[in-house]
């Protein structure tokens, strides 16, 4: 016998009853109600999900596709507004891209499956898909037609940092760009060079668009660059960083005595590093917080919204420069 | 007109013929088949994963319940133990508990909720719950009985420390231990207690049951002891120790001249410390490929298993002693 008609048995009711009580669909008198409630307690019932998701409108699910949970950016950004949805009672269903357009494909496809009330994707990269979603989406980093697109303010954050080395007296700079196809890396990039312009100095630029997972193959890359020829180094992220004033060392180039370093993000590795990282902070917490105020505002009061949200950040002064 | 309906009307077929090629629970012609394909294609159709996970006995869900993703260590965990069940094919949920019982118990529930077909829970808490689940459980770091337990060596971890130290010369020693619910730090400390017992050398433990999110509590508690009475300090992990070295850095001791500090986990902070860390490696790549191979093994053969399984550890010197 299924649960459910075990406790309409126990409780003497249809059960059609017991559907409506369960999944909070249609009136269910009080005393009935109380009934229920025991049987539930009796035969220590857990409600199916499945069933309550095909029975109501809502899934009560949200779907947070993330590139990954090794790079501490990002997973720090997943438990914040995990905990936080599911604090306020959702279910989430997490996948991984790992920036590959197929995974990403088929993460999308999970979630529509699973009929996801909505959909918070970071630095996504099938744009054209997502734009044709008919579900609430928030983009985080990747710039979506017709969506709410939330991101730090890294334009900002890339032209703060050039007028922190300018402000320095450092003016022989090169920046260490992050992959094309990412947003986020190329608006500092963007940032960063369009302040050079403004204030008339010229900058170098390498292109590092390269896996930052194997310390072998980053240390092999830094390697083909003469480093010697700059005062500052703008690295686009503070794991690229990291590695950067390691390789230096190796070299015998030290941080900041014959070269300042400044990186992206404030993690937790540019306040251990030594020196302690020079870096820009995106606040994990404002941005996840500003995501889960506006998926309430879509799922619960249905309420359409498209944005564009920029965090302000904020540069954040260590023993680098 | 609902998904399965169209698509029944265009083939001029059955709803319980679609429902059957569908759920691949029946007979259905090749002819058929291909019908319902092209009509599948055409109206580009999603099939409902909870119809499919009612229709089906098993739901292709797996449950994956972790403290947080905040610790490098469990981010790369989940990303790894993830990337393999999704490529397989399986649906993950993750949840968070952050050591708290009471979100342990609601994370819990919800898996059951989701008739996942097995569930993988990091340092799980609430031991008695687990044992009593119904459904094959992969326990990592928490001893369960009648479950499949699966750590790293931690006991001989700690006690490797030990003689690392102890051939280095280094015998005036005090760990600093983990919160002692958590197994895994309690086993670090037991194999190096054990260790320094049998080299009759008395060391001094401090426990450090605090949160390590927080820096500055972590420092305050830090300049409680006087460490300049130690020639060696291991720290229960990589993150302490990082903070530990910053901290004594601050106080004038400098590592390795006038102390050595050892960690474990060998996350990516050991390598851009400075100096480089001497940490214990547990290999998360074999941790998860062998969760992985249980679980199909679980899922998929319907395998019994119940075994408790520890992964080797090595200890990779870097420039901390």
């Amino acid at each position: 016998m299924s649960n459910i008609r075990k406790i309409a048995k126990e409780c003497n009711l249809s059960v059609a009853t017991i559907s409506r009580y369960i999944n909070n669909n249609g009136y269910v008198s009080k005393e009935s109600a109380e009934k229920i409630e025991a049987a539930i307690k009796k035969f220590n019932y857990t409600p199916n999900e499945h069933v309550k998701a095909i029975f109501n409108k809502k899934s009560n699910i949200i779907g947070l596709i993330f590139p990954d949970f090794i790079n501490p950016y990002f997973g720090e950004m997943a438990t914040i507004l995990g905990d936080l949805l599911q604090e306020y009672g959702f279910r989430t269903i997490f996948s991984f891209t790992k920036d590959d357009i197929n995974k990403e494909m088929n993460a999308l496809k999970i979630m529509q499956g699973y009929k996801v009330d909505a959909l918070v994707i970071a630095r996504g990269l099938c744009v054209e898909k997502i734009e044709k979603l008919n579900i609430p989406v928030i983009s985080f980093e990747t710039e979506i037609k017709n969506k709410v697109v939330i991101s730090a303010d890294n334009y900002s954050g890339g032209a703060e940092v050039f007028k922190y080395f300018y402000k320095k007296g450092k003016t022989k700079l090169v920046h260490l760009r992050g992959p094309k196809n990412f947003q986020a890396t190329e608006s500092r990039y963007k940032g960063f060079l369009d302040a050079s312009i403004e204030h008339d100095i010229e900058v170098d630029i390498i292109d590092f668009d390269i896996n930052l997972v194997d310390y072998k193959v980053v240390y092999q890359k830094l390697s083909e660059y003469d480093f010697g020829k700059y005062d500052g180094i703008f690295a686009y992220n503070d794991i690229l960083a990291g590695y950067l004033v390691d390789y230096l060392r190796s070299i015998g180039i030290v941080v900041p005595r014959d070269i300042s370093v400044i990186g992206f993000d404030n993690s937790y590795i540019s306040r251990v590093m030594c020196p302690s990282l020079t870096t820009v902070e995106q606040s994990l917490e404002q941005i996840a917080e500003k995501c889960f105020e506006i998926l309430i505002r879509m799922v619960e009061k249905d309420e359409d919204i498209i944005d564009n949200i920029k965090v302000p950040i904020k540069l954040v002064e260590r023993d680098s420069v």
